[in-house]
């Protein structure tokens, strides 16, 4: 079979017979976004090719001009056994990467009343010093006797109920046990204590300068799990204090855009496989960076607590997720038991235990379990307040100290730039915020680190449909103003557009298509917050207060947002935007014993509705999908 | 490089530079002989040159004649970079191979006193059948949840204690569940209770007829790992019935015979992981052969105990050995904990709990531990018995239901064909048996397998020199008759031997220094005994009984053994050959909670008896080395 050759990369490999594009793509370690799982439906996978023979199976989404040209859908696109194949992949998934590292956090946006207290600072792992007797001919005790009798006494001692602990010596430990038991008269221990049993993590020689800075320092993970974006923290375990963070995107990306994709992609047993060795590999590269930023061995990391959707939990323990999204939509576990960092193939300390955060449902997962850890709702208030964590879904939870209602809801990638024809996430190159003359109807715009424009993110959405509201060119069914004569109007039959920019080779333009994706996104968690409220009887007013969580409402204005209907004017003075609270609320739990109880209280006290069988949800999002909403007193 | 081909299997690979030929046949997979560890001092590695250059490093124990024939030691010899090299080996391991299986055994060597009665059945592994509620939306309950409900009920309800019980589910099995539970509404459990968790060990949807007939059948592993020989049972678990056994040599042989060089060996942590992987090749093979034989799956095995001596314990589980043969000799572990067969290497059911039989000392193992259990030694009884294992080590247990004392003495490989010029192991071509012609002094013997002889094994050994004295061509100093005419006995210079076969092809004569190995051995033995009963103050005629152990006694007539001093007449009739106590004894421990109890306990009531540091020793071994003792009443 002839090569292919991978543009920009420069990339080849040797096809393989009856293959299609996207898998000789995959096969050669290039990210192709395949948001519909490979059904040919998307278009997100489109590339173009330069030269060679190529089959499209079926690619009806592409007009004959672009055919013409020679875009092909990846997905439905066999190379065939004749010349050599070049092909230039238009995704930038990997282009993009690393974008991120500017939107690190390096502290918690938590009110400071609710982080740890000095006697609630305790990680899972603890450490204690033990001195194993001497060695003795004909006293009968090996070296793992004299260990465990020492480690035995040294647990009693800080038995809060005076119960003798099992101990369990992991193989790798026994194995290191003859070398470390004669080095040192003194060993530390590193331990968990979990059903009973104390685990140890790992011993190492008193005073030892091995492989162990990060036990000195005791630095722990906390990690967040998205189904775009990963965040990492490293943390030092005694104070809660950020020592570096790093974001990523996802690995599996590549593989579906949203939880659904990712989950019709899983369906076979080597697909599923794939997704965890992509998210492993996202993972430990985080992993990588940070502890060489820091300087530390990522083996001496005892520490790590995960937060992360009900299907991204799935995807990295390997578990099939398909359940998730078949009728009666049950997840496979909620509450993961406490497996070894080795065992999931994480890499740090093999024996570390890894704390994944309680999933309450099918889509309310971890990530909000520990996100709640950031906001009154975990605690005692009776104040009521509406959290809001805002991604491809949007998760929801209303309540006080008495009650805890918890909601999905599918607001579509919009938000994030997906299924805008030029819509890209908030990185370099995109559109953030738009300005609209009221008398030319021209716009003037910002981009994210200055340059020419290369599309337009899910804030610049808002902030353009805002400024069309402010300005009069749209009215609330979201058509653009055709009567007005205005240069940045363009109307193609049915369908009119917005061109933002109108030069070749950086034109952006946005259609009423695009509009009303983002109107259907807003449209879904306004009136989501709205049926919550109206469960329990309440309104907005009863309200203390409101937290936006996720990357998304970090760049989102208030006042836009209030604008086109996402947030109601009952709001504007009590919203919080409290950035990734999945990875803050993943840093308490890390380092609190008390902030752990907290997670699984709070997961557990959270009532699931379902809104797919909620027959008013419907009402509610179809008198929502106006600008700003049939009810406008909601908002003005 | 030249390419190396050994014969006479044919193998060929590319010889690598600064290579010995000894490493070469190791990488090509070939098994040489190095009791010495590699260090050219025991010249069991010796190998022909037939063509090709090579480079002898030092080969002083090879004679001018032998260096012209092409001789030379395989771990002192480089591969040159001149032309291809052609090597004969001439260990025969390999080709005895499989010679052991007719020396397996089908039932029990055991007082059908001491087998377990119906109630005390009960393998490690238990089995329940649980059935889990139904998926329900809403009820936030995720498949795990339902299971783990329903197995803690199922746990309750066997509880004896009531107390409810931790669970663990390996990842494995949970990754497995989400299919597994929508398959049938019953599952069967399997699961094991170790230090109060419920361990779960496999999941199976019930009536399923999958890769379990092992399970359904309840099929168990019982295993003796010995320095030599690797002895395997599949067992019937509701019986105990040995279903199918065989065994097989341990695959480490090539890197010496012994325990000590097998140690010295393992110094570095490649040979220490080299020596690991050759016994589970050894292991896993004979469970491959034997779960065909029976027409099982091995993975749907679940229960499996180890019997091996404290050095094969280490090895097993990749723990470095050293400190066993280091003052003060102590080994890193006796009492193993629960490993998984998966966390082994062991290709049983990856979750299977592996029972490993606790060691007393360094040279007292778990072999020994389980031998007991085929003794009254383990029981309550009055009656002192004397339990005697005989391999390379002899390991002495004394006692009854008030004291049980240990000791190990090193009979060295003599009784085994080792360190004796043409001696060999009990296998097809080995002289067994020799009668002498008082007058003429000429031999007749019997070979195993009835062809020519290709050498002579141990009872062959003591059957000889049991002849030369009962018709009187030796001394009780071991010295051949030169005073009369024999054409058997033929002397040069100091030395004389005993031609048992001069012809041409097929010669097998014993120098004066392989009687002295024998005579050696036999007082290693015998001295030991006398030490151990003189430690008490007691004599033979004390004892109820002698139990001897080991492949060694089943072909040793008793006779000739009472003859040379290694059996006193006192015991003539009190003498019982059990063969290899190690793996019955295992076999005991596997299927009954009684005897895992028993095993325990025998092994925790050992004193162990240093040997090496006891003055007395010397002089009883001096004592004993005589034909048959200086003391001859004990054997008259």
């Amino acid at each position: 079979m002839p090569p292919i050759t991978f543009l920009p990369s420069g990339v080849v490999i040797e096809s393989q017979k009856g293959e299609t594009i996207l898998d000789a793509a995959r096969r050669a370690g290039l990210s192709v976004e395949v948001p519909c799982g490979g059904r040919g439906i998307c278009k997100k996978c489109v590339v173009q090719v330069l030269s060679g023979d190529i089959i499209r199976e079926d690619n009806p989404l592409l007009s004959k001009s672009m055919l013409d040209d020679g875009y092909a859908m990846a997905c439905k696109t066999l190379i065939s056994d004749g010349s050599a194949v070049r092909v230039r992949l238009l995704s930038d998934v990997e282009s993009e990467h690393g974008a991120f590292s500017e939107q690190s956090e390096d502290m918690l946006l938590v009110d400071p009343e609710l982080l740890p207290k000095a006697g609630e600072m305790a990680p899972m792992t603890q450490m204690t010093a033990v001195r194993p007797a001497l060695p003795v001919s004909g006293d009968g005790l090996s070296d793992y006797d004299r260990f465990a009798s020492a480690l035995a006494d040294a647990l009693q001692a800080v038995s809060t109920d005076g119960a003798a602990l099992a101990i369990h010596l992991p193989l790798r430990l026994l194995r290191a046990l003859p070398l470390i038991i004669r080095q040192s008269e003194t060993l530390r221990v590193a331990y968990f204590v979990d059903d009973g049993q104390a685990s140890v993590v790992d011993i190492q020689p008193l005073g030892s300068t091995l492989s162990n800075s990060a036990a000195e320092l005791r630095v722990g993970v906390a990690l967040d799990i998205g189904t775009t974006t990963v965040a990492m923290q490293l943390v030092e375990l005694s104070t809660g204090a950020i020592l570096a963070s790093k974001t990523d995107y996802n690995g599996q990306i590549a593989c579906g855009l949203d939880v659904i994709s990712r989950i019709n992609y899983a369906q076979k047993p080597d697909r599923l496989e794939e997704l965890r060795v992509k998210i492993l590999k996202t993972i430990n590269g985080l992993l990588d960076d940070l502890s060489e930023e820091v300087s530390i061995d990522p083996a001496g990391i005892y520490d790590m607590t995960v937060a992360a959707n009900t299907t991204m939990v799935h995807l990295l323990l390997g578990i099939p997720p398909e359940n998730i999204r078949l009728d009666p939509y049950v997840p496979s576990v909620n509450y993961v038991p406490i497996y070894r960092a080795g065992e999931l193939g994480i890499e740090i300390c093999p024996d570390a235990p890894v704390l994944i955060a309680p999933s309450v449902g099918s889509y309310v997962g971890g990530d909000i379990s520990t996100g709640l850890l950031c906001t009154q709702l975990a605690y005692d208030s009776e104040d009521i307040f509406l959290f809001l964590d805002i991604g491809t879904n949007g998760e929801l939870i209303l309540g006080n100290n008495e009650f805890l209602l918890g909601c999905a809801c599918s607001a579509g990638p919009a938000f994030e730039g997906g299924g805008i024809t030029q819509g890209m996430r908030a990185s370099m190159g995109a559109i953030e915020r738009v300005a609209i003359d009221a008398v030319t109807g021209l716009a003037t715009y910002s981009v994210i680190g200055g340059h020419a424009p290369k599309g337009i993110c899910g804030s610049g959405m808002i902030s353009l449909v805002a400024s069309l509201m402010r300005s009069g060119w749209i009215d609330s069914a979201g058509q653009l103003d055709r009567e007005r004569e205005c240069a940045a109007i363009e109307v193609a039959g049915r369908q009119a557009s917005y061109i933002i920019e109108p030069n070749e080779g950086m034109r952006v333009a946005v259609s009423e298509n695009d509009i009303q994706n983002i109107v259907r996104a807003k449209a879904a968690i306004f009136s989501a917050c709205l049926l919550l409220l109206q469960n329990v009887g309440l309104s907005f007013d009863d309200l203390s207060g409101m937290v936006i969580a996720g990357g998304f409402g970090r760049y989102l204005d208030i006042d836009d947002a209030t604008m086109i209907g996402l947030i109601p004017k009952a709001m504007h003075d009590k919203v919080r935007f409290q950035g990734n609270t999945s990875v803050s609320g993943a840093n308490l739990a890390l380092v609190s014993e008390h902030h752990r109880k907290l997670l699984d209280q709070t997961a557990k006290r959270i009532t699931y509705i379902d809104l797919s069988t909620d027959l008013g949800y419907m009402d509610q999002y179809s008198a929502a999908l106006f600008l700003p909403h049939t009810e406008e007193s909601l908002f003005k």
